[in-house]
């Protein structure tokens, strides 16, 4: 086969590169391989779909808050119910951490992030089962639990479906024409001479080449452009061809709770419309929560880091230990209402983590465009990076993203890259 | 066992990290580890030797002029015969090139490095042997040959015998006290938590936790600190306690040439005192050449890039075709002399290549520092480096390099990284 684009992966960066590709110039073929059934199927669809506009990073808060205009654009424009939920994003913050966070937490404001912040006087009237104070008792001070001294709150932060996002772009996409074949395993990247001299052993090392496509389970597919956005997968495709996707693979595991003793917590009311617990972070080991309106439930991340190893799994199973005998301890401190409640359910995915800077990298080398390593903050940018990967593809200098607001592509490359350190991490 | 330091690798660097941090404290006890059964087995000894202080970025120039100014001291006032020639490195360049690399030649020069220049007469002159000009022919357009403008002449650039130079660095590490066991392979990092509470799983997520050693085929070493200088092979031991050390391995082959044909080439006159032929960069294809002093032999290499796949191998293998049928069609339009000649000898070691900024990375965490990455150029920087994480040891901010001039460590990790473009690249 032979077309103008293949963009390897269908999840939420190939869907979105795929269908801006394709809408600059719908009479252009652009074709889309997916190992898998579906779109998403891959780690977008098990992600816990936080999104959040409150970044410290020029770069990053552009990405994220251009892309949550559009998940707006899609939910209330376009119809699409993607499951959209504005519960906000809320820091449970020591007085240390509160004193370091500031300066970030201003410069994003000033960026246009709207802010509030809640004393632990107003956290107590809001959230009843959040503990704030401890006490000086031995077990305190071996789990290093600190007092709450503020809630840094993100009010237009919150939570996507991201299956039925990713299924938008699908509808998008195909909409315009464009083309998916799933259950179509892309293995291997034709690296060929750009001018062929029929001599076995091509491309030379003294030749100029390209990527011109790729070998995939169902045939060879010949390309002028190969994007390459499948995720924690792409090593598998670029390590071959001597191009390093500077990404490593690591779980992340997803607890969902059900238990009626979670009942107020879930129903946390006076952050958001929806009157349900904000996407809340405690100031202990990256411990995530929010509540999943659309099931009734509480979700629990937690972004483990030193001693969560990096490996590639085609499927990754949440660990039951993991959260019984080790978030769990923590967990209840700060929330009692935990005490003995088990998830009613678990799943695992894999965040493409850039150990660099953590941000999303766009690269170009010859017939190659390489989308990625954007380290559990994919999906929330997805929009941006869908338009930049075409504004790569058409070699234009500046992206427009959603909304407007230009974006300098080079910034995200590895070759010229210009991103700022993020101190607004979870 | 209990160290207060032990160093992961035997190589040039892991030796010459355990040279500064024995050396600064002659009481401190630093045990050196390596699975093979002599220094710089790994890849250190496999490397062509070359060393330049000819970078454009201050990081670079820094680390490789100092490194070579203390193999000067090694050779001329320890007298360790460490094989170093100053054979200078000839960079032949066509005339867009040498306009592009013109800049940071000058940059290179204001910095302190000496560079000469000579034009393609003098060139003639001086390597009679060299073709300068090509036709207009097919296959030379068909080759992309384009005529030598410029050479660009770093005089006090060469070449050192590794495997003596890891000998010496073992000599002067024995000679104060240090341990080393080889035959001792680091088979999974120690990651325990600071404070231990002695339940099973520990250490937990909330848990404050560092690197406290390594289990070995000899048994667990526990460590104050841990230094992972094993190239490589580094990400076999980081990947699973989740530490990205932002390197990928790349195979580099070395073929060994000592035809009668060659004598003349080899024995370039005018360049050096030794007069043999200087490393010499090809304007194609990456090529670069080297008269080897101490067996009469010219040494060739190449710098593929893409189309050479990155993979971890214990025992990388050379491979004819990637002379005969490859590197060589294009190596003999340049230097005749080459026709019919084959490799005397050939073998290949692995580059742990950094495809972010192709810069060493010296980066701590609690109870660990990773120094590698070094994409190349590590034996160039080897005691810089190993002064460095000395540095980083005793948690200074700047090290001192040899000859006193300041570096400061932080240029070097990842997370506060301030490293210039290199674009003097071969």
């Amino acid at each position: 086969m032979e077309t103008d684009v293949l963009v390897v992966g269908a999840g939420v960066l190939g869907l979105s590169s795929a269908y801006y590709m394709k809408k600059r110039d719908p009479s252009r073929k652009v074709v889309v391989v997916e190992k898998l059934s579906g779109p998403g199927q891959g780690n977008s669809a098990k992600s816990e779909g936080g999104y959040r506009n409150l970044f410290a990073s020029e770069t990053n808060y552009l990405l994220a808050d251009s892309t949550i205009d559009w998940f707006h654009h899609l939910q209330e424009d376009l119809e699409y119910d993607i499951g959209m939920h504005e519960l906000g994003y809320l820091w449970l913050l020591p007085e240390d951490e509160y004193r370091e966070r500031r300066t970030p937490f201003d410069v994003a404001k000033k960026r246009g992030a709207r802010i509030l912040e809640y004393s632990s006087e107003e956290l107590k009237q809001m959230m009843p089962d959040l503990i704030t104070e401890f006490d000086d008792s031995e077990d305190s001070q071996m789990m290093g639990l600190e007092d709450v001294e503020m809630g840094v709150f993100g009010p237009n932060c919150g939570s996507v479906d991201v299956d039925r996002l990713v299924k938008a772009y699908e509808a998008e996409f195909l909409k315009i024409s464009g083309e998916i074949h799933y259950n179509t395993d892309a293995t291997k990247l034709l690296h060929d001479p750009v001018e062929p001299l029929g001599i076995p052993g091509e491309p030379f090392v003294w030749q100029e080449s390209r990527i011109a496509g790729a070998e995939t389970s169902k045939g060879k597919i010949l390309a002028e452009t190969t994007v390459v956005a499948c995720g924690t997968w792409a090593s598998k495709i670029l390590d071959p061809i001597g191009f390093d996707c500077l990404m490593r693979p690591k779980k992340r595991q997803i607890f969902a709770f059900k238990d009626p003793k979670l009942s107020r917590l879930l129903n946390t009311k006076d952050f958001n419309e929806d009157n349900k617990l904000p996407v809340t972070i405690l100031p202990t080991a990256g411990i995530l929560l929010k509540g999943e309106v659309s099931e009734e439930s509480i979700w629990l991340a937690c972004a483990d880091n030193l001693g969560r190893k990096f490996e590639l799994e085609d499927d990754p199973k949440p660990e039951d230990d993991y959260y019984a005998n080790n978030i769990y301890h923590a967990l209840v401190q700060y929330l009692p209402c935990f005490e003995d409640v088990r998830p009613a359910n678990s799943w695992a995915g894999q965040y493409a983590i850039n150990g660099f800077d953590q941000t999303p990298i766009v690269e170009a080398s010859p017939g190659l465009i390489y989308v990625g390593a954007a380290s559990g903050s994919g999906i929330m940018k997805s929009d941006a990076l869908g338009r930049i990967v075409d504004a790569v593809n058409e070699e234009k200098e500046y992206a427009t993203l959603y909304g407007g607001r230009g974006f300098k592509c080079s910034d995200l490359s590895i070759a010229n890259r210009r991103v700022e350190k993020e101190t607004l991490v979870v």
